[in-house]
């Protein structure tokens, strides 16, 4: 295989990787130079600024995940519906300039008549499957719009957007919980997360549970400085019992995220009963990798 | 049966009328000095000014119902704890004058471990029980923080607070939704909210619900226009979703709340197939009838 120069371009940051034939990392980067900085008409030179030294020195494919391909990016990739497996990708990329730079084509998929969406998560996904070796699983990409993807034979056959971190946000700054809760959220107090995670989880609805972090304060039920943690229990929990994997234990949930995320919602996991196992951030430049080496297969 | 002084004191508005002995109302006032415009200290004096005068006339008792009885409020008349009826609440009045004046109290309940509280709904389902001469039913008090209320044997037995109204708020202003609904609500689009009332309904949590805004603006697959209208649905479809009403359409629920509000709930009730009866305004007059018809049979 040859060299590939790997970026992730989303919404607030831009990560590139130039990557060897046998996949290494040689050179990485990593500046503030989201989608959302970029002007208009912007992005060839802030793409050539950053990967041009890669390019001339290796003239290696640039293969772009994430919101670069998004109506607000470089240029709109249109979604490439599900089930969406490395190959269907692959023959969907946008082609910047033919050969030389592709975006990768985010995922939608259908639900009763409601269409949702993805960009760059995909990548990730066909990354951890390649890591793990695995062809199926039930994952999670947790963060602000939580994913969870269901894979199957090395395809991608469904997904759901979960508002979970902007929920945290919205109900920590916004609402009148917000009076109960301490400026700052401090460390993790593991205690009352997991009483909030299971308050939820066994609660029928965030809109009943989220309640109680203003009863238990006023009842002087757990302190003020807990509250945080117990508030990320609650909507984390909301997002796990919406999943239904209740009773589904025997079943090992996949977690894709940094390693400080990931490790909240492996505690969560396990607290419900659910085994999981965790892939960081280095599953976007497999995700890539992956499907350059399908492109070079296909051509 | 005596004249009676029956008092709404909320956090933003005070309302009062003035009940002849047949329980009819002979004056009514509305006034905008809810107990956060009131200076500490400064109940007393707010009282008088708008009650004295109806006090000298008949000497009749005040019954005071709502947040003047909260910790922020004129004192703090300690939560009855709920299985309450009217004689519970009757005997746990708070004095403020022995004989002439009295806050009625708020209701607690507890639910695993978990409290939950109202403050003057108590008083609307009184006076709606009496209203319907009825002795139970499944009661709901929508707003900004919609209680649920259990009732059986002229008792409430347990109920649940939704934070649906503010949820609302929080969703249209403050999430990233904010940017595909337009300034202002506009009237309601029935059919609108009927699609976002089924969907949330038939979902597992509003946290993947309320992401169908975004990909149905991206998709345009609903104007605009509309979308206030569909995002009102998806909050009271959870709010119903929660109920777990669905297979119960027996069962008639109660409907307390002004009548617009009322009108948009009924409509949710009746899409998921659910019988509901409305009641206004005046239950909280007729329950703080009820309470003193309670008081002076103990007498």
């Amino acid at each position: 295989m040859n060299h590939l120069i790997a970026v992730d371009w989303g919404t607030s940051s831009l990560r590139g990787a130039l990557l060897g034939g046998d996949g290494a990392v040689l050179e990485e980067i990593s500046v503030p130079a989201g989608i959302l900085m970029v002007p208009a008409g912007g992005f060839a030179s802030v793409f050539a600024q950053h990967f041009g030294r890669w390019q001339q020195a290796t003239g290696a494919l640039a293969l772009i995940a994430g919101m670069a391909g998004s109506r607000q990016g470089w240029q709109e990739a249109a979604y490439c519906a599900c089930p969406a497996g490395f190959a269907d990708v692959a023959s969907h990329l946008h082609w910047i300039e033919p050969g030389r730079i592709a975006l990768v084509p985010g995922l939608s998929c259908e639900d009763r008549g409601v269409p949702d969406v993805m960009r760059g998560e995909e990548t990730q996904v066909f990354g951890a499957l390649d890591l793990l070796s695995i062809d199926g699983a039930r994952m999670v990409l947790p963060g602000t719009h939580s994913k969870w993807v269901q894979v199957e034979q090395r395809r991608i056959t469904g997904f759901r957007t979960f508002m979970t971190g902007e929920m945290y946000a919205l109900l920590r700054q916004h609402s009148i919980l917000a009076r109960t809760l301490p400026e700052t959220d401090g460390e993790l107090d593991a205690a009352a997360f997991r009483r909030g995670l299971v308050h939820a989880a066994e609660s029928a609805s965030l809109l009943h549970a989220a309640f109680s972090v203003r009863t238990l304060a006023l009842f002087e039920r757990l302190p003020s400085g807990c509250m945080p943690s117990y508030l990320s229990g609650l909507v984390i929990g909301e997002e796990l019992r919406a999943q239904g994997l209740a009773g589904a234990s025997r079943e090992m949930v996949v977690v894709i995220g940094s390693p400080a995320l990931a490790a909240r919602y492996q505690m969560a996991l396990e607290t419900l009963g659910i085994a999981s196992t965790t892939i960081g951030a280095q599953a976007t430049w497999h995700g890539l990798s992956a499907i350059a080496q399908q492109l070079e297969q296909s051509a």
